[in-house]
Order: structure tokens, then sequence, then C-alpha cells
């Protein structure tokens, strides 16, 4: 009995096309059973990049036009990780060829675009799939059903951050992640849009939230880092930074419970802090990227006097896909978020299920990061639509 | 050469009182060369319970009726640590009676309130002190050196919280800290006091800010807890809570920094979680008061590679106030921060010096606070006038 | 009813004088129901020091001859707070003159001293106290409480190490601490002796050993700081350090537990590292001065998935002695680990009750020291008689 | 220009044979500059099993009887990773195969078994690895990198421990991890070495120790995890532990450094923790398996009032082989440690360069470990000889 393959055609070969194509390739190693992806085709313009792209990452060919992966057979997912305001246009079009669709977040430009990207998969029968990989560390994953089985009981709060410092420095140049145009927003959509998804997956829907973002650094010299979008890259010139270098919110959630969130890329000394806490009724847990394999998690109804905070390697049998790699202590990284998710999601396509985080999400996703922009604007609170 | 002496009359017994009376008795132990505090005498309405704290806390004598420390000659320093509806009258009467001031936070009912005392000292050319002993910690008091030196470099950022759990379970009765009439607000007014008070005192002054106000549980039952101020006591009826379990803000400071505050008595597991971190261009650090001697510094100058937060144990002679106590690594506690506090009071007092934080700081203080509750209130954002 | 009262007289006046002096003044307060200590002289060779002393730590009078202190009616408690080579001619004489014997660790030069010592408190019907106060921490207590009621059970292993770094500049002078004849050994005796008084106190006896010495630096300044032992103070000259830098110990105890101990001065960036972790059938435990009111417990029975260290603020009221201090959260320092040692010491006194650790566990102490010794000089196990 | 290739033969197919196997099929991705192993054949005694495992882990054929692997042309390196007893009669025939070799630890039954199979690759001129895949963590190289230039100053201690605790329940079963025969040691021989090679890597070479070694639990049951090396396998009969559950050792290095090593599978709570402090004049360094992209090092040098232990994330492109990986603060796990250490392993083969740690590293960590057996029988100090 041979098992189900994948055809993979890949848009886009940066950071997370490395990181997707990584987790692609150990599958099979560490998912014997699931559905096996076959890196087809990746798509870039340009050709001598795309062409070391496709050698390094191991696909069979590779495209300078990425509309061609979608006339082909042989592929069944797109997997689109190109900037932000090319994920519309790409995920439609594909969905429309009957491929599934994968999406690196955030999902759109717009809540508009991200509902035509869910429709268009709806109509057309495909699935998609909206890439919140954080979701998918065994630490979250666990956290997930201890909430969900009432172990927390009530939620009272979530707070949650997203801090890096990578654009601290004045001279670090106007990068396509600077610029509105290309991305949308800035550490709010490319982290803020983490925690929040994570808020939403763990405690529920926000209703309603405040929010502020702050530009600290207006002005940056255009630089070789800043792709082909601008006309002149000599160095000497510089730019506007025209979206947020920060961005905080307070929000409420359907069932009560209170969020505080803050992202930013201005808070020195933190690499990759993605990190939250959530107090329910009954316990509390806290996690933190950079020590992804742990969580912290207090239960009220431990005995008096032995009350505290346990540190839980989640790499034990018991935890969410954690039998899937290594003895209990010898820990995962980063790249295994993706395998998780990868994994769950080939496993739902194979089977024909539905899946989370899909492009329902995305649209509820989108809404949120629209209502913190739209707050922010205008300096009140907004509230979300529910569906 | 006899050191001076300063003659104490304390109003109220309780927790504060503890902490206060205690700090001054070691005042002569590990400031040899300061003024000596002597505790002349305690006010209480319950003669049986402010005569067992006379005794205990070492107090000459004591009065059922607060007044009677104002008349007294041997009293120079009125130390207020009543419930705080009360400040404002009896903080006045002692002014005017030309005593020296001590009270305890949040400073008033009121932003009209501390006006009052502020004015009341300065007429009488008494000093005031507003009791944030957090801002006496070495680890903060260091933290302040290094930021007004410019080791931090311009603030971007600061996120605080301080998150309690001590009322969670519902049946826990109807204290006077979760009446309004008495105590002005919850977890804002009691704890929320203190990180805004923080940051004010290392980050700057707070623009404009906005704010929500949580009670997640409404209703508990009236208990021996509640104080006297209740007619009924007998455990079987309840009473509403009219008074913030929780309090989220987000602000903006005069120099551009980005304020995001949380204060609540709904985080399980965080028993006396006072937390901030502040992120500058050049450095960053943290500080917890449930490790309150540690301070975690990160500097952007460290060489590359060795870049990451330094965990400082706050306790060497270079640290401040640290030669008062024991060797490096022989930690100090809480008390030590009321202690630090009043040596360097009654130190400005015997100078002749201004001391802060005083009253003109409660008042800013208060303003800040008072923001909070409009804010909340009217769902939008607040100015504060800055004096 | 007045509350008893036990006259103390102390001798010496160092780091360990000031430590005693504070704890004993901070009795009343903490403990107001038990014996009140009253400070009735002080002695030391040197006036002007003593007498300062005198002023600062409270004490009613001073001496400059210690066995004044023997005559004196009002004094019922004799404290020694000198260099280890004077404990067991002082302790013997306090003894014999009917005063109790608080004495500081090392309890003697050798284990007839001890011997010599324990039996002049026993055949004068005083209780002598050898002060090892880090078995008063509460987490320590709390530790002991688990230990004793099997919540661990069969202890498999301690590993602690007491790590501190103050002399590792090779231009650190020679003070008395670093000479044998004053001090009888370095590392071992200052801050071996805790962790092995701690291994005892939680794990068992042991009954043989095997053990190293070493010296990193063998030749150091005379300083001023090196105390009026030498003849020769004039800075330019350098004596020989005769004590050990570092000790390190394999042990087995009567249990069958395993223990590793390590106690050095040359380990850099550990200010005061007194720290263990304990291994049982059940559960394991973790403590660290630095963070005393911490412990780290896990437990076996811990429903899988959710295993992992605790982190425990020992500040409750369920804690040992956390009811004499603040609320749960506002954490104490090293000072209180002496108060919960005399308050306990005190009230044994006065109740006619056995107390440890006295000069029985002193004597057992220097047994294990001795060998530890022995041990490290022939180069072999060595086995600790047990009585 | 195609990149050399080699091709791999793996005898064993278990824990080490999955962690080595993925190593080498991610080799080509993260280092794509480098020599591509292409994993030719697996041999293992059972079919079924062993097909599975070429299935799953990516080998183009197996085998059953492994020295089919050694007549293969297209094998150029042997991996060996099954139980120590086989280690030396595979390694000596691969090497005069003229097959590279690759063991894993620990390398034999005895030193002498040891000195054959270093003799047998020098002879035959292939390059043999000891697979010590901790060497190449990155905070592991980056403290080398200190060590090595200075940085730490002359090294005084290291004190290293490697915490386990899946053997703790007594019904778990004889396993050939357990049994003398097969295995030549137990804590020692599988993690002791770990953290000894460790010790020699960083610190430098032991000259003598003393050791004591324990079992706690003698007597386990036989169950199906015990393996074919038994006759009777019914489940109700029981077998004897001959090995070490623990092991402690004191040992002196060449350069004057005291090390204290402890190994032991009876450490509750601590599923993997391999750990080492080394304290040296100028700085001192932490590291624990369990965080192990973190380093914290504390530098003598550092600034009064600053200094303290910096907990330095090696995820950095300055720290070693972090570059081949993902941006800083996105974390690293456990299986990178092959691919590091394959990764250099093959380009000193291709480039013709030497490598450790090579057979004579395996050799000098033999002397090691049989060292720690005879002191631990003799219960002597007992020297290692120094080539």
């Amino acid at each position: 009995m041979s098992k189900p393959k994948l055809g993979i055609g890949m848009i886009g070969y940066q950071f997370m096309g490395k990181a997707h194509s990584h987790a692609f390739r150990d599958l099979d190693f560490f998912f014997p059973g699931g559905a096996s992806p076959v890196l087809k085709a990746i798509a870039g313009r340009a050709e001598a990049a795309v062409r070391d792209a496709a050698n390094q990452y191991g696909f069979e060919s590779y495209e300078t036009d990425w509309r061609k992966l979608l006339e082909r057979d042989d592929i069944d997912v797109i997997d689109i990780v190109t900037p932000n305001y090319l994920h519309a246009e790409m995920a439609i079009a594909a969905a429309e060829a009957g491929k599934h669709v994968i999406c690196e977040k955030p999902m759109a430009m717009t809540v508009e675009e991200a509902i035509r990207m869910r429709d268009a998969v709806k109509k057309n029968g495909v699935t998609g799939l909206l890439c919140h990989n954080y979701r998918f560390a065994p630490a979250v994953q666990y956290a997930k059903q201890l909430i969900a089985s009432g172990r927390l009981g009530r939620i009272y709060h979530i707070r949650a951050q997203y801090l890096q410092d990578w654009i601290m420095d004045p001279n670090f140049p106007l990068v396509w992640r600077l610029r509105k145009e290309v991305t949308g927003s800035g550490a709010l959509g490319d982290i803020g849009a983490h925690i929040l998804d994570l808020a939403r997956f763990l405690v529920g829907e926000i209703t309603e939230l405040t929010a502020t973002m702050e530009t600290f650094i207006k002005t940056r010299p255009l630089g070789e880092m800043s792709g082909g979008l601008e006309a002149r890259v000599d160095g000497s010139q510089t730019g506007t930074v025209d979206v947020d270098d920060a961005t905080a919110i307070l929000a409420h959630f359907d069932n009560g419970a209170l969020g505080v969130f803050e992202a930013t890329r201005f808070a020195g000394g933190n690499r990759n802090g993605n990190r939250f806490e959530i107090n329910g009724e009954r316990g509390s847990i806290r996690w933190d990227l950079e020590n992804m394999n742990l969580l912290h998690v207090y239960l009220e109804d431990d005995e008096a006097g032995l009350q505290g905070f346990r540190t839980i390697n989640c790499t034990e049998t018991v935890h969410p896909f954690a039998d899937r790699y290594w003895p209990a202590g010898h820990i995962i990284g980063y790249e295994h978020t993706f395998m998780n998710l990868f994994a769950s999601y080939f496993e739902s396509i194979v089977e024909g299920k539905p899946f989370q985080p899909d492009f329902d999400e995305g649209v509820r996703n989108e809404r949120v990061l629209e209502a913190v922009e739209t707050s922010a604007q205008k300096r009140e609170w907004v509230a979300i639509p529910q569906e």
C-alpha cells in the first residue's frame, strides 16, 4: 500500500520558503503514516535566485512565472510565501485552478481581500491553510487541551507580547517589511498577527478593542535589503517608514476575558519574544516561544503550600506530537511548528476533514487586524463583527 | 553629639501599620547616622486592637481619637495608614497642626482632594511623603540611575503588570478594599497605583491614556472581614462589588514612550507579581517584586555574541542602599523598601531638602488614576493635564 | 502577664554580630508571644569598635573582657560570634557559668573541642545552639516537612553546592578567614559546613565520604584586613594561605542516599550560591539561598503531562514562619533565617524543651568536617563514627 | 560542479539510528555547500524491523547481515549505532574494509578495545568519529571559543551533572541498557560519558579521579523491552541489574582545575538534565541541554554594579552554526547537534583534515571511564595515563 502523495508548488523562496520547504522534506521521516509532500516546483521572478532555492530546498523544478504552477497537474497544493500584498491574487487564482492553498500570514491587506480568498476556496472545494504555525507548538497544543477541557475554568485574562528588536538601529534600511504598500502593516501584521491568532485560538473571539500604533523611527536609508521595489538604491537616500514599529491593544472577548496585547520591534534584547500568560478561575498558563518546549502551568486545585507554576517540558509521549520526535527532555525547535501544522493539514486534505486555521479563521483574524488599524486611526474602541 | 529624633504618630494599624512600624524600628540599626524615629503614639477607633498594636509595634502610647495625636508636641510626623477615604481629612489636619505627613497610597479619592492635601503641606511648610515604597527597592533605584544617566538611551517602551490573585475565590467576602466609598477604586488604586508611579518615576510623565476596568465577580458575601462599615454582617447576605477587579491601560509619555499597564487581582498563581520591562534604544531592564533583589539588564553595546539580559543581584556595595545591610548575595526583603524610603525621607526633613515622592508627585499620580477612571467610563482617550 | 525576658551577652561584633543583634531586636515585633531578648552587653577587645557596635546594635553596655559577661546576673545567654579558634574556650566557660550558649558555626577547630563543648552544656544543664541559620529559612523548613512526611519517599540523591567568589582577586589580602590557626579551615568550615549541615538535617547521617581540598592561590598580601594576628602588616609582605579555597566531597548516607558536595570561593558570578537538589523516589526539591523564598518541588504523583517542578514562593500562611511576616508574595530576606532560629531556640529554653541544632548536632557536624579534612589529606574514604 | 557524495551504511536502527538518519537527510538542506550523505543501506538482524527502518529513515536498501555493508563499493562510511558490546568488532571490521567509521558513544567496553579501534582506523587511513554530539550544540561550541580565546582565564572549576529519571519505577524492566554484558556500564557510559567528554573538550585532560557507583534498584522484571538477550522472557521473572544507576566523581585536571561530576537515572523531574558550570578567573559559564540554545555567561571584567550572568540565546549569526538555520531567537533542537557534528565530520573527510572527537579522543575518554570503574571498585584515587 503506497501512501498518498501531494505535489507542492511554492511561490516565493525567502525565510518562510526555507521554513516550509524544510518541514515538507521532514514529514515522511517524522510522520511516516501520513501524506507525503512532493516538492514539485518553486516559483520566483529572479531566475538565478529561484534556481538556487530549488536546489537547496529540493524542488524538482522552478518557474519564473508563478501562474505556470497553476497549470501543472502534478501540483496539488500551492504554498504562498510571498509578501502580503500578493496573497489575495495568488490564493484566489490557485483556488480557481483547483489547488489547495497554503497562505502565509497575515492573510491579506484587507478584510475584503480575505473574504474573497475564503470564498474562492469554498467555491472551488479546496482547503485553505492560514499558516499560523505557533498554534502547533506542542506546548501550545497542550495549552489548548487544558483550556478546552475546562482545566483552567472560566478565562479572565490573556496578556501577550511579541517582542523583537531587529530594526532598532536607525541605519537599518527600509526593507519591504517596512513598506505599507507591500506588507500592509508593520509589527502588527508580522508579529502582532501571531499573538492575536493565538489569543483567538486559546481564549475565544474578540468582540471589541482599542489600540495605538507607533512609528519610533520614521525615516530610514534605502538599502540593498530594500528589495526591487524602489527605483533609487544608492544608500545615501532615505525613505519614509509608513508602518508601525509597535502596536498595543486592549481587547474584550466574547466570554468576558480581558486581553492586553503588544507587538513591537523595539524591545531590545528580545530577539523573538512571543509570549503569553492566560489566567483562568482554576489555573494559569505561561508560554514563551524562545523556550517553546516549556509550558508553565498553575493549578488552583493544588494542595495548599504546594501551589506554584509547574515548568513542564512538553516533550513527553503524552504531549501533542511529542511521540513523533525524541525522548522526553530532548527538545525540538522552531521548525517543528511547521511540521506539526503541515502534517495535520495534509491529513485533513487526505481525509476530507475540516482544518483549522483555515481561511475562515483567516477572515476572522483579518477583521481583528483591521479593527486595530481603525481603532488606532480613529482613537476609539472598535467593535468586531462576529459571523 | 546626639542624633536628631523625630516623634512619630501613626493613624491606623493594619498591614501598612505593621510594615511602617517595623521599618521605623529598624532605622537606628541600619541607618545609624540618620534621624531616629521615636514611636510616640498610635491611634485607632477600637481600643483593644489599637492597644495590642501599640504593644506589638512598640509605640509608647495609643489614642482612640486620632486628632489627639495632632495636639502632642512630642510628635513631629503623622503617618496615615488608614483606608483611602480618610487620607485627605487627616493629612490636611496634620499639616495644619504643623506636622510632617506620611500618607499611604493611593493619596486620595480625587484629584481635588490630592490638591488640597498638597496645598496644605506647602502652606504649612511641612514635608509630605506619598508612600510609594517600591521606588526604594535597591534594584529599582539602580534602574533609575541607569535610565537617568542615559545608559538605556531614549525610552521606547514600558510594560508593567501588577498581578495578584487573593480575591479569586467567589466566596471571598466584601472587604473594605472592595468598597468604592472606602477605597475609591479596586485593583487600580491598590496595585495599579504602584506600577503607574514606578512608570512615572522611571520613564516620565504620562500625557494621555485609554483604559478599561473589569469587575469579574460582581456580588460577594458580606463577612466578618468586611469591617464595621455595613449594617448587616450575618454572612448570608451579599453585597455588590463596585470597584474594579482588573484595569488595563495604554498610555503615551511626554518623551514618546509607549506604556502598557495591567493591574489585576484575578491572575491565579501570581501572589504579588509587580513587574515591569523597559526598553530603550541602548538597553532594556526587567524587574519583578517577587524577586526584588534582581535586576535584569540588557545592554545594546555589549559585544556581539555576548548580548543577553544580565541577572544582577543588587546586593553589592555599589548598589543603592546595599551597603546598609548584608554582604553581596544575602538578599533583603519587602520590608527594606520602607526602610530605604523612610531613611531618605527623614534625612530630607532633617536637612530641609526636597523629597520625592512628595505630595506634588501624589497629585500627578492622582491625575493619572483619575484619568484611568474617566477613560474607562467614557471609553475614550483622556489627556492628562501637565503642570 | 509579662512575657519572659532573656538577657543576651554577645562576644564579637562583626558580620555575625550584626546579623544576630538585628534578629534579637526584631523578635518582639514578629514573635510577640515569645521570649523577649534584652541586649545587655557586648564584648570585644578593641574598645572604640565595641562601643560603636554597642551603640549601633542597641546593647545596653559593653565590655573589653568577654569573661565579664559571664559574671553578670542579668545575662542568660552568651552569644559567641568570634573567629572559630575561640569558640571552645568561650562556650565552655559560658556553660560553666550557667549561661545558655549560642555558638556560630563551624562549632570548633576539632571534634575533641566540640565534644568538650557539648559535654559542658550537658553537665551544666544549659542549652547550646549551633547557629546553622539556613535550616530556618521557611523554604528549607518546608522541605524538611515534605521529606519527613514521606512526600519524597526514599531519598536517592542530594547534590549541594555553596559557591562564592569574594576572594578570587589574587590581591585580596590574607584575612583571618584564610588563616588556619584562626579559622580551622577555609571554604569547608565557612560555607561547606552549611551545606553539610543542611544535608544532615534534610537527608540523614553521613556514614562515609571521600574528599579533596584545593588552594588555588597560595600566597596573598598581608593587608589591613588581616586582623591583629600577624606581626608584620606593611602591605608589601605576603603570607601563605593554609586553608582550602575549595572542597569537594562524595558521601554515602545511612539511608543509602548518595551525596555530592562542593564548597568554593572561586566560582565567579556566584555571590552567595548556597543551593541543593534532593531526589527521592516520589519527588524532588531544589533550593537556592539567593532566591531563598522559593522552593522548587517535583512530585512524581502528578498527572502525566502536568509533571514539572513547581516554583513555590514559601510566603503563604501555610508555610513555616510565613504568618509572622508579610502577605503572600512579599518576600523576606537573609536576616529572617536568624529570627526564626532564635525565636525557636528561645521558645525551647523557656519551655525547657530540646532544640536542634544543638551541640549534639554540632559534634556530629564536626565529625563530618574532620572526616573531610582527613580524607583529603590521606586521599581515601573515611568512615564517620555514628553515636 | 557537483558536490561530493558519501554513501552511508548504518548498523542498528533504534533511537540513535533515527537521530543519525534524520541528520544525514537534513544536511543537504542546511549545509548545501558540504558533502552530501547518501543513505545507501541499513543493517539489522530482525528483517521486518530493519525494513521498516529503511523505509522510514530513507535508506535505499537494507541488510540482515551487517558485514554485507562492508563489501559494498557504494558505501564510504559505516555508522555504528548498536549496543556497546558490538562497537569494537564492527568498527575494526569497517576500518579494515577501508570505510570511515562513525561510532556511537561510549566507544567500547574497555580501553583495550578502544585502542584496537583507534589503531584500526589509523592503520587503514580512515577517519573515525566518536559521536559526542553535544560538543556540537552551538552554545557549547561558543563556550569552547570563549575558553580557548582566554576569555574565562585560568579554569578553576567544572561541575557537571547528567540527570535523568526514566528508570525510577521499580517495575521498569531490565532493558539492554541495564545489562553489563551488553552495555558495559549504566549511567556512567550512557550519560556520564557525555559530561566527561564535554569536560575534556572544554577544560582539559583529567589526570586523576575518585568515584563511587550506586545501584539503587538491584532487581527488575524481565520484560519485552529486554531485547533478545535473555532466555527467559515471561514477565514474571526478574533479573539482576549489574550496572550503575548513578555515578559520582571528583577529578583533577592537568591545568589544576577541579571537577565534580554526577550521572544518574534517579533524579526525578530531570528528564534530560545535562548541565555544567565552569568557573574561570575571568568569567563563568553555565549550560543545560534542556534549554540548549542558551549559554549563561558571567564576565569578571563587567562594570561594577552591572555584573551578572548574561542569558545568551546562541541563535545569532555570530554564534557557531547558527547562520545555517533560522533568524535569531528561533531556537533549534536536539537533532541539530548531530547535523553540526556530521557536517563538520564530512567536511574533514572531504578535505582530508583531522577531526575531533575522533578515535584518539575516544581512547582518552575510555581511559577516564575505565578509571571511574576502577576507582569505584577499589575505593581509591586512580591516575589516568596521559599519552
